[in-house]
């Protein structure tokens, strides 16, 4: 394949600000981002970002489930797409970057490929996937599992939010509801760049996570049956305290994790214990278990060691205990070919860079399930994000679009 | 002094109905009450009471507290009276006997004088206190509390409900404020009939506990202060999870309290977590330890001992750890006369019993600092109590009233 040289690089001031020009749209409350999907707000900035994807010469796409397409012809009638991109959505108290840096940064893919006026043998199309965030509309990364046969469409047109509103109809609402087939597109590639939301590559000083793998979840709910029963009053022998039990479980959380470091973990982050009143020792407590592996064989010990665990303590405590499986995907593994390609453009470009494991869900995890795909890190402050404070400096912006662009014109080849 | 022969015994039957026919006042959604202090269901209980009363020859005290006193004559007009009694007001989800057995059963104490008619030297003055749940007005114990000079009756006035309404304003809507000044009455005895609101004496198969003491109290508050992340994309070494350390304090808890076994105890009711969101390690945990113990060495020790073990915990994770006192008071012990006589009743009644300590607060340990108290307890069922659900059998009730009847009566000493 024919690479673009090391001297060719992304316009760093330009794509800094688009990310702030998008920002605008939607704004929150503490210099973050709030443009949940399918609100107002991402109509907003669907059309900004379909205004530039045409003034840069594209022409878009739009599926039945909002995700929106700007191709950039290729030379060969015959070759698939590239894809690059990732999704315009936020959280509710969301940073600038996450996702969007994703999207933006393939448009500029785009117009250093314009400026410099390269052709590339195979189309290049930038994407920007509806739903990624989840929150409005659980689950997460909806319209790109769609996408990818992961679930099917009138499902997730019967997703409701808090208001009771269904995904289908605000789809319809907003205007962005295309007539194209979701999944009926073939790729030759997909690439995602994406803040890392972990603390890493910040840490280490590096300026780019090689995604080689996305970890595989599980996510376990208990419910700890004890008994409610007043603090005073109730004798130590017999207590039936569920938050005790509980701490135990998570002590065994821990445990369970560190036994298969480094890449393995587990924590509980939801925790509500009842009736939650200073003076009643606990009668029940409903915890979830979040354990995560890039190997599934490790995230399957995992599940099962915590429920034998969990059970032996709350025998020992005479107190019942129910699992409940709220969550859960398999470890991805990226493609080769793909990874080489974010390596060798790192190494190309001189930015220092280490392989990382993806501890979150993004939508090139479902997509490698239907194409060839790789994903590019670059640092954030703190490991902060899902938070308004969310950060990245210009540079590392910079450096991560700088790799994705060498990677997609690698693979997209440019005609001589 | 002059007991009563043991053959004599209070009418049952009339206590049963009695405490039906409170119970049918401020009924509950699940079968008990809701009662609570200084509202129009209150106001009501308190006219039966003093209908009762009235009807039962007595002469009726209200003070500006509105606690109510209900005189029954003594022959020796220097003599002090005896006063017996508990509270009327309940829960929101209360139960029909937590406090009202108490007030009842001092009525059957009079009642069964009459029956008998026995005349006592010292007068005998049945007691409703006001508020002693302290769920709609914090604290709990209130005007018992200003009565024995804890607080002031102008702070007591100032508390205010959920709602904005303050307790001195209620108090005069409902008409139970009086003219008599809270405090200024004078003692011989107390007596104060409960059920015991843990499993002890079930368990055991006794009819009455003699209580001989209150356990004191501790009540902090901690605040471990750790960083929000991502459960996935956080490795285990950079993890500031407060939950953990929570966890690691619980632990603490219960080994403290079990250190100082078999009367101290010790557990965290309750628990909230921050964000409280399942892909979030916690950043913050904020929970309240309850420490108990008849000894006040022994609660300064446990509180002591934990603060130091939670340091410890949070300094070898790297997190922050506050601290806050929030409750507390010290253990009781009940006046030794009034005690035995409890203890020689059930003797002299064949009544089998055992000691008991106090685990909750009742009226009577703020009334043990300014007169000899004691308290009597009949069991309760699963040891259930502040639940709708809570139960006792006609005969425990029969037995814990016969108890306090000899014990009243002998302490008013019968006069042949």
């Amino acid at each position: 394949m024919a690479a673009p040289g090391e001297n060719l690089r992304i316009n760093g001031e330009r794509l800094w600000d688009s990310l702030m020009e998008m920002a605008k749209i939607g704004p929150g409350v503490a210099g973050g981002n709030n443009r949940q999907t399918l609100t107002d707000a991402d109509g907003e900035g669907r059309a900004l970002f379909q205004k530039w994807c045409e003034a840069a010469g594209c022409s878009m796409g739009l599926d039945q489930m909002g995700n929106m397409f700007a191709l950039r012809e290729g030379t060969d009638l015959d070759a698939l797409p590239v894809y690059v991109g990732s999704h315009l959505d936020t959280q509710p108290t969301g940073g600038k970057y996450d996702g969007v840096l994703g999207v933006l940064g393939g448009l500029e893919v785009i117009r250093t490929l314009n400026d410099l006026d390269i052709k590339t043998k195979h189309p290049i199309v930038v994407v920007n996937w509806t739903n990624e965030e989840g929150t409005r509309f659980a689950p997460a990364m909806l319209a790109s599992g769609v996408f990818a046969g992961v679930h099917t469409q009138d499902w997730a047109y019967d997703r409701v939010d808090a208001k009771g509103k269904k995904f289908g109809d605000e789809l319809v609402r907003i205007g962005w509801k295309g007539d194209e087939e979701v999944g009926a597109r073939k790729m030759h590639a997909l690439f995602e760049l994406h803040i890392e939301q972990g603390p890493i590559l910040e840490a280490e000083g590096k300026d780019i996570g090689v995604v080689t793998h996305g970890q595989g979840l599980c996510w376990l709910q208990l419910t700890i049956i004890g008994k409610d029963a007043h603090t005073g009053s109730t004798p130590m022998p017999m207590r039936k305290n569920a938050g005790l039990a509980m701490a135990r479980v998570l002590e065994k959380v821990e445990e369970i994790a560190l036994s298969h470091a480094p890449h393995a973990v587990g924590a509980a982050g939801h925790i509500d214990i009842y009736p939650n009143s200073r003076n009643v020792i606990p009668g029940k407590a409903v915890f979830t278990v979040d354990f995560r592996s890039p190997e599934l064989a490790v995230i399957t010990d995992m599940e099962a060691r915590l429920r034998v665990a969990a059970q032996t303590i709350c025998d020992e405590m005479g107190l019942e205990v129910e699992f409940e499986k709220t969550g859960g995907f398999d470890p991805v593994e990226f493609d080769e070919t793909c990874v080489a390609a974010v390596r060798n453009a790192a190494e190309r470009l001189g930015y220092s860079h280490r392989n990382i494991i993806s501890g979150a869900g993004h939508d090139a995890c479902w997509i490698n399930q239907v194409a060839p795909t790789a994903m590019v890190m670059c640092p954030c402050v703190d490991g902060l994000s899902h938070n308004e404070a969310e950060e990245i400096s210009p540079e590392w912006a910079r450096a991560g679009t700088d790799v994705l662009f060498h990677a997609v014109v690698e693979t997209a080849e440019i005609v001589e």
